[in-house]
């Protein structure tokens, strides 16, 4: 057992592509840890990445092997746990928390009536991709028959991490932690990630005889695969290619670098998709934000969930999205705010210092500088001026405002929802609007003009006098 | 021939400041690539890098040598080209492609009554120096007489390349292909940046007997130095020191990488002429940003295209500028947008979410808030008022605002243009001005004042009462 | 003596926890250079490293010391020391500037009547921390009673340093300029940070005996120590662990570095407290910033000094905060600009492009869109409208506004200060309020509202008409 070995073991990337897997299959997700690290009262794997909880990212990868049974095992902080998963997943709780093998173990009775594979997943190893899953599904039901497959990697600095001893063809010789390696052991560069697939009726089995006699006084996962070793049950390791996949977020400093690698490569594939990032460093997406081809995006531009982008659209810097529809030659920013239900229709303009939330931008309609649109319809072609205010809400309900196509809202207008402003109408600048606007209508609100001439002067004068007083 | 003999080479940098060139000079620009990874329907070579495209950056050094004629080689696209080029040069066609050696076979014609010399460059190849291209034709008119002269290079990682066999002097022993390399060829580290310098007298004969039989059916034009090199003609290499400088940009992702490059060049120069870059890495300049001393840039700010910054001034975050003129003593931000015409004249200050477009600030005057200042000329010494607009636009035409000397906009208010305000006149706050303010004059506009005691009350009343109804 | 004995020179982190010192203390802040390589008038020492002049930083830590005494030496620029250093200390004037040891040497005449130890510090060093000061200081009463304790340390690239030779013990056996140092001293890994600390009584007589018999024709500072040693006095050096609290600032590229390292320190701070940094990179905190626990901060967000945020506050992406208190589950941002004075009550809620100054904004308060409140006292559950702007001056005085418990105050209003908003009182939108609105009233200031129907149509056709013939 050499170091030089280990890169024989069979690559998680390199597995062919798979065939649905005939074997029903559970998914066990141990959460039962307390991120102290964390410092937080929210669940250590409610903290998003990409602005989507680690546990979701996780499900999400898991939900493309169609697994029939989700098993959650939970402690501390479930109830939060619970409100997130709903009746998506069991939630088995580990009370006291004695080990990974003890934590599996409290899964026995939701699995109790299932007979299949299961794959044991770690909460806070969340961006295990489907295809390493897969993999490790597929060498289960590998010609060998390994009772427990485990999943391995090679980090750039092995030292904290346990050892998988490993032969040639995957086959484990012994898994040991790294505080009971011998030397020659250390030397070894493949690490145990700790996931695992296990057929549901050796798992259990294998488990109950998993003691904890050691230092802690807990009870391991990984002696399973001990104890079938010893047996003279073969179990098998699968590399993954990728050691970052198996990276734990234990504290809000690995969670800012798990937050900094999906950006990363999440700009990558927006790049190599035809969209131009100017300073992509710069540029931060959720996960879920979709982008067209020939799309530009300036310099610092924020995506919350629930973005869509179509071709040939600019977004220019400092602009904010969440849950906006941008159709194709839509123009942003800088400074835009797009909030849930806005929706830019093609080639609609919003320029800075602009709010949109649950409203809609006509064709080629523009709306650029200092507004805010709430609940409102912007017709096609319709100006909206500068320092435009939809009135939605008059402290207890929202309400709607409709502007027609071709509309001319003149500068610093107040519309009092609800209101309807016609086609081609003209609303005069400043004006408060009240009630609905005609087609083809000219409607000025406008206060009486007061001329004072030399009142000015006057005042000047006055105040000039009263400041040299004070600082005097 | 060893790697060890390469350096040796003469190096582009150390080459002696130049006497304007005797012999005409043509330059052979080659645009012809379909740019496929860029994924856009914008030509790959028009794509922008610090504001202005790529081709451009290129054009501009090789205008520094004064060129006498300036061929594009253009092929898919050269529409768009052509738009963008006008009669600076002449456009080549290539069709269909060829390989590069037939690329600039297609400038022939245009340099058919050219007699001097000829630089090939390449379009996405947009940042190769002035002082690289003069030490190139230099190079030429040496004692040794090179029939051509190729620019090498030597990057970090030189695997792809083809590579340049060189004696000590630089004089070239053979160009060779990667692909065609042996193991000792592969081992030198010198490679070849495409980049040439030829006498028109033998440009075009040595291209006539370059041939295509090779593994892509091509005409490649590093076989005019093999050819030469065969007929006992002696080519030569000159070695450039700043490999990043021949980096060609194929795809998204490396025109990221020549912003990120030209960036950090900027910075490094602004901070070394006295300019205060809180944090470098989020300040974006353009290209011909001009900037003063004792500025002071805080982070996060932009810069496009036609920026001029005085001494002493004061970018506070978030701001993004164009086309603006800063005199000395301004302060701007934090979220300023100048957009192209903003002129502010010595100390006066822009704060923040104000836009300022196609207008002048006056000495010392101020618009610290929530403003759009459009089409204006705002006097010496002037306040405008928070959340003041100027009306500039009617829905057809464009109209002036102009404000006068220490004159004092309240806020709120609407400036109807084309519309004036006096020299010291006062504006009260939430006036919709349409009218002209003489100087000395106190302009309100305002509605009627209705006092409704008690009515508020009864309106929380009945809309607790139907809200609660609401959500029984 | 060889560069792996160095690493035995005790270190200056590994120091046991100091008793206060029992011997008075004096500091020498050196900073006569010109510091021409930052182009700026602003002295040197003076630029801000996390919005605090580097000066600030140095005397700061130098204060955990209790020194008895300060002296500041200073050359070009002092008027500008002076103003900032107030009586905290003594200015002593080198000028002409005849090296280090003659920059120490004028600050004899401020410590005459002193007795204790003195340490040396550099105002362009301004981030040696006080347990490095500390450890010097302790060494200095050490058994072995060094007459001076220098500091040393060992960079990545000790090239350009002056090296300090010395044995295992700390003893120092020679300190060479790195120009006079023989190949085999220039090995040696351990370079002289300029600190020293010094025994009053000592000091001045050995810089007494410094000659400036040397290239440079100056007194240099470190011959002390070759002068004591040559004497049979030893001499100590003690090593920090940390090279980067000795970086120098010559350049305000170095300074940008400086604040690199100062911020990255910062953020991992925040994030092992329990602060949520989405992108660490993109926040930028002040020397003085405090955040409590479960604090979530967006990417792109710049604190100047004075902010303090409690427990649970979301500060969202692209806000700027300077003298700002944020009590326990605030919501600010995105684009939220907090000067100085701003308090926000706790769960109270401001929104995007809203600017907040000298205002205090009730318990559960909100104030989302498009606002300036300045000078401005706003009640608990009071909801601020969109566009609405408190008119605080009037071009000479700052006006109040005080605005009820659960007001409403309509969108786009302005509020001209002196006024008071009544408890549960509603201003229509669109309102310019001058007089003060009762509890329970409804204040309505609203034009006559003018309707003019077909007017708008026949603009319309006018202008198309009128347009058409401009650009015929």
């Amino acid at each position: 057992m050499t170091p030089d070995s280990t890169p024989a073991a069979p690559s998680a990337a390199s597995a062919s592509a798979p065939a649905p897997a005939a074997t029903p299959l559970a998914v066990v997700v141990l959460a039962a840890g307390k991120g102290t690290r964390m410092k937080s009262d929210l669940h250590k794997v409610l903290h998003p990445v990409a602005g989507r909880p680690m546990l979701e990212h996780l499900l999400a990868s898991a939900a493309e092997l169609a697994p029939e049974r989700q098993v959650v095992v939970a402690g501390h902080g479930r109830d939060q746990l619970e409100k997130v998963l709903g009746p998506r997943a069991t939630i088995a709780v580990q009370e006291p928390q004695l080990g990974t093998g003890h934590a599996v173990q409290q899964a026995q009775q939701a699995l109790a009536d299932f007979s299949g594979d299961v794959l044991i997943l770690y909460a806070d190893v969340p961006f295990v991709s489907a295809a390493t899953m897969r993999a490790m599904i597929e060498r289960l039901h590998a010609p060998d028959a390994p009772a427990v497959v485990a999943l391995g990697f090679e980090p750039q600095d092995p030292l904290q991490y346990g050892r998988v001893l490993a032969h040639d063809d995957g086959r484990i010789a012994m898994m040991v932690e790294y505080k009971d390696a011998t030397q020659e052991q250390r030397a070894c560069r493949l690490c145990n990630s700790g996931l695992m697939a296990v057929k549901s009726a050796d798992l259990f089995d294998l488990l109950a005889r998993v003691g904890n006699e050691n230092a802690q006084g807990e009870y391991y996962l990984v002696d399973i695969v001990n104890i079938a070793t010893l047996e003279g049950r073969p179990c098998a390791v699968i590399v993954t290619d990728d050691a970052d996949e198996v990276g734990g977020i234990n504290s809000r400093s690995e969670l800012a670098e798990a937050e900094a690698r999906w950006q990363a490569r999440r700009r990558q594939r927006a790049m190599a998709d035809g969209v131009t990032l100017i300073a992509p460093e710069t540029v931060f997406f959720a996960w879920d934000t979709r982008l067209g081809r020939d799309v530009t995006i300036e310099p610092n531009v924020v995506f919350g969930p629930g973005v869509s982008v179509a071709d040939n659209v600019v977004i220019h810097a400092f602009s904010h999205l969440e849950g906006a529809t941008l159709e194709s030659g839509v123009s942003i920013g800088p400074y835009a705010r797009l909030r849930p239900g806005a929706v830019l229709k093609t080639g609609s303009r919003i320029g800075n210092f602009v709010e949109m939330k649950n409203a809609v931008l006509g064709e080629g309609a523009k709306a650029n500088h200092l507004t805010y649109l709430g609940d409102a319809t912007v017709g096609a072609g319709a100006n909206i001026g500068a320092g435009t205010i939809t009135c939605n809400y008059d402290g207890y309900f929202k309400h709607r405002t409709v502007i027609g196509e071709r509309a001319f809202v003149g500068s610093n207008s107040a519309l009092v929802a609800p209101v309807k402003i016609g086609a081609d109408a003209i609303v005069a600048a400043g004006s408060a609007v009240t009630r609905d606007v005609a087609d083809g209508e000219l409607r000025l609100v406008r206060g009486e003009q007061l001329v004072k001439p030399g009142w000015a002067d006057r005042f000047h004068d006055a105040m000039r006098k009263k400041k040299a007083e004070k600082t005097d």
